[in-house]
This record gives structure tokens, C-alpha cells and sequence, in this order.
């Protein structure tokens, strides 16, 4: 087992190897933009999928709902950039709630954000499969797309194997594929706009053309419902203001540039993108499964190296997306650790100085979320962009209650942004709350309060251990005058030896030997046996109709227990232990069972006594 | 959990009410002939599923083919009557090839049954479900059969629980279905062949119907594979010769008449059906999945109620079979268990007096079959039949040297019959594996030497460690000289005190307490309130540059260890017990590791002293 992990993950690193690498704003643009650049690979084809239900004259819309989500977006960044010189040390968004508002709107900012991170790892997984299946199936190799759920649970396994050994905060992984990916887009983009003005542009081809429906009309709530499901664009804006810390100095000013350049970078790909959509009448495909950004690099640039390039670059970033929630996800679980909101266990950090609980916990619900829907992207999108906008608002919010309460220079400038941001994202967050609820967002709106009720039964029973085991007011226990002490046996034989030796040690004047009787005939041969090997301690045999040990043993136990009142009884368990750890199926797990149900035994120490086989 | 357990499972049932019932002729033969009887369901439509690959020139191959499977179930019939004179208190395969044969023989053909045992659940329980999924199909619900799946592991999940609960060997609960599936199966061959004979046969309407294929030409390959898929029908024949204590008294008398009846009822349903598919040209449906005996009874008898009675009954009786399986496998299982051959677990009886464990390993295993093949019982038919041809031809390869060996009165007729039953059935052996070979049965091919080794392992593990703890030879142990106490400390508090004091009273001069620096503020903090709390137990600090807890631990316990020749080392564990038992994983699991790591530590005893929190 230990070698298999060593294999897996690598050797333990020393504590004092912990560091961290300083971020040039050429790199942290690459770091830290992943999730947000990616999701220009899946949003405009979630606009398209709900304007398509207008039919094909509502498609045209594309374009001016991209537009107000490109407003929205540069309005957001624009407060983020307050947040950024307000935390230089890193504002997430369960920080700068739980400081500036209380606790609950802390606790609601962390689960809904705890939500987000498992849909960025599902939803950009599946999308960069999605990228990988479009570009086989243009090739000549549709059946790939069957084993899309296989391919993205192993993307999964990969990168939570890469996480848990550590990925290197190094910026060169990074900066490649998120520079080939932005220029390939651009490529895309520009070449694909400049050659349609000049020479028109060309209808996408279709092997197998979805039909178009005329269900709903045009109305303001077809329009609400793309503007909704445009809205994961935003997703992952927020990360360079968590990581401010890793910029070089001054810190601040350099993280604030890079989320200008970021949101521009995005803003002119998402519109570029959605403008070729229409442009080339890229429609979601259902049957091919065949995503829009595929469509239209091949018929832009045919189906060659460039069209590769572009879906490889896709797929990669959007790997590289996950990625970012692999460290996003475990910080965040271990700051409501510390803070007694989750399981401890998600505070320390493993023998590769990861965290190594959050890091398999985001695994595990990310692959659980890959299976329900089928590694389908846009199936999930609806969940998504919720936790995000629920941590927009209230990070924003609190932004503007920390303005009133500090009253900084420029305070007033500042309230104004980050309250025109705050105001925004709430009726965005309504809109989202609105028009996907029914669509799986209930799904999300559930969640968020049950995690806020875990986080406090958390934080009580933590509060109530600690109180319970402080020593303040304690009395020093009194000496222990008299030991007794149980030994259980299953028979005779060389494992049961050492334990009556050290039962008898124990408590010289005050042992005895129990068993259970299941069969007649083997308790007359233990009892005949008992004269020369028992070791001189009495030999107890307790009768059990119904075949149970445990209750006998209980109720002989309570017997003992309540002889004396200034004893400690220890109940002595011979254990043998097989050669090997699988020879430990061949044999009863009755003493595991035993010392289990002992552990909720009051005043009852449990002491092993192993006797190891040799082969 | 306990309550679960009881609320499931039922209340204990104290030893002394094990008994057993006898049954006349009537219920043994409802008892024990599910499993025979219940393949008439599906055992023509194998048949047909091969020779439809030969077209429809091909399907008129299928009653001669029947009549010759009717010619080996009577061979084999009249064989096994010498097996129930011979092993009057029953002689499965796994007993009669051991005895007579020799331990391999024994364990290939115990390896051969388990599995075909397996398959009985699974291939049972999916025809049943194709049963009512074709009824269902019929009566304008064909969505029931996308939940095949789920309706069979439901199935199975009461199959087992009902087991697991212990059902009466109460013969009743099986006549009703029994006779009223022979019935009724009976009812629709004396009356369809009737109306056919009398007004012709009207064919199978089908809403959607298959494609008659014409890939493989007629020839003795497509027969041999046809007959190999029919040979299914022979499962369960061994049944009564297994139970013959079961029978009222002259046991084996009775118990070969009824095995005389059971074949000549199989016979008669077998080849009627096999008459009516033929003359109604039904034919397997892979689109719609509705049974050949389905498409057979609403043709005849229109789709009211006694197409229905006929859908149910078939149903029934397939769960019955299954049923069956529940008692040969942990019986046969225990057997093996006692002989050493599988975990003792298997042997021990849970507290409603069934072998607790074969029924969960079955339940599981034939669950995970029917995930596997997707409860399409025709997928599996190429693996099944395989294991019960072996115990065929070993058991009456026994019984002819039992003849040759005993000699009894008219042995040398006993060993013609039996001769004649073990060649035919070893030839159809060949059958089965040649032409099934590919289509899976090589799995089980592959699978019964595995388990075979298998049992090898287990029993010279088994036999090994009874060896090395035998007390043969074995000397008294001398008495223990002196105790070494290593209490672990994560920190101070009430936790820890009866941990120290109970290492102070064991070893009062020889008692440390032993903490891992993983945080210097924290250390410093314990050293300094140690002054205070410490009850006057030395304190050791261990450095880990790698903070682990163990590597650290270890060495200083091995180091410990090492100090005196003539003592013993107890490492004391405080444990503090939360007061619910789900509170548990709120905390580190650590002193659960050491444990278990300690445990393969030579020479060291583990002692727990709880500490138990009040809420």
C-alpha cells in the first residue's frame, strides 16, 4: 500500500522546503486567467443553446446579450480592482464577507464558493473533452465521443494526481498553453472576422443538422435566459484577486493591470467568438455533440493543423481551468477548517505538503458530477455562474460596508464602484435565480444553505469539544489504587498465552479468562485443556443462545466493572496477527468488532496483546 | 446501524429452534425443481437466438435440436436416481467428486458450482424481469424495460434480505407458484397446440420486427451452437439428488420418483414451447426484448388475463429459482469453509441461524453479473451451463468408481447408467466449451482454476497457522519481569490525564509520554503547561521533518523496545469518544492508524484509555 502511494505520489517533502514563487504579470496572466479565458470555449454556445429555442431568427440576439455580459464584465473588474488594494494579502470572497459582513454571509460566500470550484473542475473537464470528441468526430472518428465520460473521469484522476504531488507554482506550465490558446483564438477571431467582411462568410457544414424549433417566442424571457446562461463568462474572474500575494512588487498595482488586460483579452475573444457564430450560423449540435467553437475554426481554416491547434489549445486550457479550482478548493476548505467549519483533517497538509483531504474531496464530487451528467458541459452549465454570482455580491457588498467603516482616501470613488458592481451582480444573481431555477439551479439554492447548517453543527461540536476538554477548572485525577483485569479467549493455543501472562501481571490477584460458549463439546475440551495451559487464571464460560459474543461479554464486563468502585478494569485481547495484511480476511474480524463496541464502554481500557505468526 | 440491522434482518433466533422440515412429494418436487422447471423460459429462445443467425430456413432446426437436449436430460436423469441411492443424506458434486475422485476433482467441480451458482441469480432473476418487462411491452409501457436494470438489483435485494432473515423451509410458499407456472405453461401448450392442429397457427404479430439475418450458412457448427445454448435447460436437475434428507421417509425412493416426474414435466413443457415458437414464428426481438414464451402466450391467448397469469407465474418461479441458488451456495460455501478451503466466515452462522455471509457474497456478486451484462439474461447464457456440465461429469465420473470400488448389489448396472451419463455429459462438456468459447464462457473457463488455487491458498494458510500456534511442544511462557509505559500525547488535556495515570500505575518508574513537534508555538506552549498537568510523566518532544506522526513514533518506540531484554512495552493511546458516533470523523483518525501500524510492531502491547465526552 505504502509503495503504491510512493509510486502515486511521490516522496514526503520536508516542511522547511514550503515556498513560493514571485509572479511576473506576464506569468500570473497565464496563472491565474485559465478559468476565466476558458469559459469563452463554452459561453457563447450556452447563449446560442436557449436563443435556439426561438428558432433561427431569435440566433441573431447572440450579439447584444454578449455585449451586456461584456459590460457586465468590465464593470465587475473594475470593483475587483478596489478589492485587489484593499487585500493585498488575498480577498477571497469568503474573507472579505466574513470580515466585513458576519459570520453567516461568510459561511454562505464559502459554500456557495465551495459549490463553484466542483462545478469548474465538471464543467471545464467536460468542455475540454467536448474539444478533444469535436475535433475526432470532424476526423472521421465519432465513436470517440462514447467514451467521453471515460476520458474525462481519467482528466480527473490525472490532475488530482498532479495535485497531490504538487504541481510547482511554476509559471512556464502555465504560460504556454494560456498564450496558445489566446493567440489561436485571436487568430481565429481576427483572420475569420477580416476574411468574412471581405469575401462573406460561409455556412457551417453539418453532417447530421439538428433541427430547428419554433417553440418559444421571442420575449423578454428567451433574452433573460441566454443573458443568464452567457453569465458563465464571468466565472473565474475573481482569481487574481485571491492571489495578490504571488505578484511581484508592488503587488497591488501589478495584480490590478493584469485584471484589466485579463478582462480585456476575454471580452474581445467572447465577443469575437459569438460575432463568428452568427456570422457562420454555428448552431448546438445535440447529435454530434460537436461544440461551436469547433464549428467554426474548421470552416474557417478547414479541418488542418490550425483547426487542431485551435481544439487542442481548447482542451489544454480548459484542463488548466480545473486546475486553478485544485487550488482555489482545498485553500478555501482548509481557512474553514481553521476557522472550525470543516473537519480538521482538511487543514493539514499531507506528506507532499499539499492538502491533500481537499484536494481527493474536490476529485471525488467533481467525478460524482462528470458521471450524473454525462461529462455534457452545457447540461451543467445551468448549476454553474450561481455560487459565483452569490460570492460576487457579497464580497462586493462587504467591499462597500469596509469603505464606510475605514473611510480610506478615495473612499467615496471607491464605494460607488464596488457598490454599482455589488447592485449589478445581485440583479444578475435574481435573473440567474430566476430563469435557471428549474433547470437544476433549485439543485445549487438547496445546497448552499445545508452546507451552512453543516458548517455550524461543525463549528458547535468542535467549540463543545474544546470546552469539554479544557483543563481549566480540572482537578488532578486521583492515583488508581487497583487494577482488574478480562481476558478474552477463543480458545487455547500459543497467540492466547502472552495475553494471560500480561493479565496476570496486570492484576496478580484479580484476572480472569472469559468464554463464550457456542458449542457444547469445544468449551468441555477448552475446559480439559485449561489445567495445563491456563496460565493459573480462573476460566470463566459465559452461555449464549443466540450465538452472539458480544453480549455475553458485555454484560460479564458490567458485571466486573461494577465489583469495585476505585478499580480500573482492562479488558486484554490476544490478537494474532497474520504474516502478511491480507491473511487478515482469512480470519474473524471479532476482535476488530469487540474493540469497537468497547471503545463506547465507559471507564473500559482496551488493551491488544498481539502474538505475530511467522509465515 | 443496529437498529437498521434488526428493523432489515429481524430479531435473533436462539440456536435450539434450528429444524427442519419433511416434505411429502408434492412440496419436495415444488422445493426443488424452480430452478430445473424455470429454464423453460428462456431455454427455447437461446436456441433461436443461435439459429436465427442461419436465417429463417434455419429456425426449423430448433425441435429436433430440443428433442435431442429431452434425450441428455433423461440420460442424466436416470444417472442421478443412482446418485440419490448412493448419498442418501445428500451428495452435491463438490462431495461426490472429493470422496470418490479426489481433492482436485472436488475443488473444480466446488469452484464450477459457486459460479454457476452466481449465474443462477443473475440469468433468473433478468429472465424474470424479462418476463415482466414483455408483459409490460405488450400492454403499451415498453419504457418499463430501460429500468430492467434497477427492477433486477431491486430483486436481487430482497432475494437477499429474505434469506438473510432466514425463510422457513415452508413447502407451501413455493407450491402455489410452482404448480401454477407448470400449469399454466402446460394450459398454453395443450391448448395452443390444439388450436394450431385443429385451425392452423396465426403468427406472432410484432410491432417492431427484427431483421432476419443471412450471414452464416446452415451447417453442423450453427447446429452444435444451438444445441450448446439449449443445453441450459439441464440446470438445476442435480437439485433433489443434493437434498435427499429433505424427503419424507423412504427418502431416496421418494426422492427419485419425484427427480422421474420433475424431467418428464420439464420434457413435455420444453419441446410443447419449442413446438409453438416454431409454429408461430417467434422469434428472439432484440428492439423490443420480449420473450419468445411471451410473443407465444399473447398470440394464442390474446394479451387479457391469462396471458397475464402466464407473464406472472413465469415471473415467479424464475425468482424462485434464484431463490434456490440462495441455499446451495452458502451451503456449499460452509462446506468448503469447514474443510478450510474458504474463510472460516463462511462457516459461521449469523444470529437468524443462515450462513449470513455466502447469502451477502452471492447477493453481491450476482448484483454486480447483472450491472455487468445489464440484465440481458440471453448475454449470459454463453458463460452459464459451463460450471453445472463439470459437476455433471465429475459427480457421475464418481459415482463409477464408487460402483467399481463398493461393488454393491446390481453395481454393474449402476456403473452402465452412470458410464453412459458422465460420456454424454463430458461431451457436451466439450460441446459447450468449443462453441461457447468466445461468446464468454471462456471467462469461466479462465475463472474455476483461479478459484481452485485459491482454495489451495487458503487451506495451507489455514493449515499453517494451525501449525505455528499449536501447543504442541510449546513451553510455558516465564513470567513477565517488568512493564515500559509509552503514553502518546497530542497535546494536554482531560483527554490525557487517565492515559497518564493509567501508564504511571503500570510501569511507575519506566513511564514516558511522547509528543511530535510539528509546530514549534505549539510545542513550546505544551512544554510549558506540562509543569502543571504533566502528573509527574516525563515528557519526550520528537522532531519530524516530514511531519509525520508515525516514522517518528516508530523509532522512539523501537528504541524503547530495545532497552530492556526482559520486558514488556505497552504504547497507551488516550482516546477521547465524541458522544454520537457520526461525530468521529470530525476527528483525526490518527490514533486509528498508529494502531493499526503498531499492531505489526513484534513485542508491543496497545492499550486505548477512552476519555468519553458527555455531549
Amino acid at each position: 500500500m505504502g509503495q503504491i502511494k510512493r509510486f502515486l505520489v511521490g516522496k514526503p517533502i520536508a516542511t522547511e522546503h514550503q515556498h513560493h514563487e514571485r509572479l511576473s504579470r506576464i506569468t500570473a496572466l497565464a496563472v491565474f486567467s485559465s478559468d476565466a479565458l476558458s469559459s469563452v470555449a463554452y459561453a457563447t454556445e450556452a447563449i446560442l443553446t436557449i436563443l435556439i429555442l426561438g428558432g433561427a431568427a431569435a440566433l441573431g440576439l447572440a450579439l447584444p446579450i454578449a455585449g451586456g455580459i461584456a459590460v457586465l464584465l468590465v464593470v465587475v473588474a473594475f470593483s475587483y480592482r478596489q478589492t485587489i488594494r484593499a487585500y493585498p494579502k488575498g480577498g477571497g470572497g469568503y474573507i472579505v464577507a466574513h470580515e466585513n459582513l458576519g459570520k453567516l454571509p461568510g459561511l454562505i460566500a464559502a459554500g456557495a464558493l465551495l459549490t463553484d470550484y466542483v462545478l469548474t473542475v465538471a464543467v471545464s473537464i467536460s468542455a475540454g473533452v467536448a474539444a478533444i470528441t469535436s475535433l475526432a468526430n470532424t476526423w472521421g472518428a465519432p465513436w470517440v465521443k462514447d467514451y467521453a465520460v471515460e476520458i474525462a473521469l481519467f482528466c480527473i484522476f490525472l490532475v488530482t494526481l498532479a495535485n497531490l504531488r504538487g504541481v510547482k507554482e511554476s509559471g512556464a506550465i502555465f504560460a504556454v498553453p494560456t498564450y496558445a490558446f489566446v493567440a489561436s483564438i485571436l487568430v481565429l477571431v481576427v483572420y475569420g472576422i477580416g476574411m468574412d467582411l471581405l469575401f462573406g462568410a460561409k455556412p457551417v457544414e453539418q453532417h447530421i443538422t439538428p433541427e430547428l424549433l419554433h417553440g418559444e417566442t421571442i420575449g423578454l424571457w428567451l433574452i433573460l435566459r441566454a443573458f443568464a446562461a452567457g453569465c458563465t463568462a464571468l466565472t473565474g474572474i475573481e482569481a487574481i484577486s485571491d492571489g495578490v500575494p504571488a505578484f511581484r512588487s508592488p503587488e497591488a498595482k501589478n495584480a490590478s493591470s493584469t485584471l484589466t488586460w485579463m478582462v480585456a483579452i476575454l471580452v474581445t475573444m467572447f465577443l469575437g467568438i459569438t460575432w463568428l457564430a452568427n456570422a457562420h450560423g454555428a448552431i448546438p449540435n445535440e447529435i454530434t455533440h460537436e461544440t461551436v467553437v469547433s464549428q467554426i475554426a474548421r470552416t474557417i481554416f478547414g479541418n488542418g493543423p490550425i483547426y487542431f491547434v485551435i481544439q487542442v489549445a481548447t482542451a489544454i486550457i480548459l484542463v488548466l481551468a480545473a486546475n486553478t479550482a485544485y487550488a482555489d478548493f482545498p485553500r478555501l476548505a482548509s481557512f474553514l477548517s481553521r476557522d472550525r467549519f470543516l473537519p480538521r483533517q482538511f487543514s493539514s497538509r499531507g506528506d507532499r505538503l499539499v492538502f491533500s483531504n481537499g484536494i481527493l474531496a474536490l476529485g471525488f464530487f467533481s467525478a460524482l458530477l462528470v458521471v450524473i451528467f454525462q461529462a455534457n458541459e452545457i447540461a451543467m452549465l445551468p448549476l454553474y455562474a450561481i455560487g459565483v454570482f452569490i460570492s460576487f455580491t457579497l464580497s462586493q457588498a462587504g467591499m462597500v460596508r469596509r469603505h464606510f467603516r475605514i473611510k480610506e482616501e478615495g473612499w467615496k470613488r471607491g464605494a460607488v464602484i464596488n457598490g454599482i458592481g455589488a447592485t449589478l451582480t445581485a440583479i444578475v444573481l435574481v435573473v440567474l435565480a430566476v430563469t435557471k431555477f428549474t433547470h437544476g439551479a433549485w439543485a445549487v439554492m438547496v445546497l448552499i444553505p445545508i452546507l451552512v447548517v453543516i458548517f455550524n453543527s461543525i463549528h458547535r461540536h468542535y467549540n463543545s469539544v474544546a470546552r469539554q476538554l479544557s483543563l481549566e477548572g480540572a482537578d488532578l485525577p486521583i492515583a488508581l489504587r487497583r487494577h482488574t483485569a478480562v481476558v478474552l479467549v477463543s480458545g487455547i493455543h500459543r497467540g492466547v498465552l502472552p495475553a494471560l501472562q500480561y493479565g496476570s501481571s496486570l492484576a496478580p490477584d484479580n484476572v480472569t479468562a472469559v468464554y463464550v460458549n457456542l458449542d457444547p463439546d469445544q468449551t468441555a475440551k477448552l475446559q480439559q485443556r485449561w489445567r495445563d495451559w491456563g496460565c493459573n487464571v480462573p476460566l470463566v464460560v459465559l452461555e449464549s443462545p443466540y450465538r452472539s459474543l458480544i453480549t455475553p461479554l458485555f454484560n460479564y464486563i458490567q458485571e466486573m466493572d461494577a465489583r469495585y468502585d476505585d478499580d480500573v478494569l482492562t479488558v486484554v485481547l490476544p490478537e494474532f496477527v497474520p504474516a502478511h495484511w491480507w491473511e487478515h480476511m482469512l480470519h474473524n474480524q471479532t476482535g476488530f468488532l469487540i474493540k469497537t463496541a468497547l471503545m463506547f464502554n465507559k471507564n473500559v481500557v482496551v488493551t491488544s496483546v498481539p502474538y505475530h505468526l511467522e509465515r
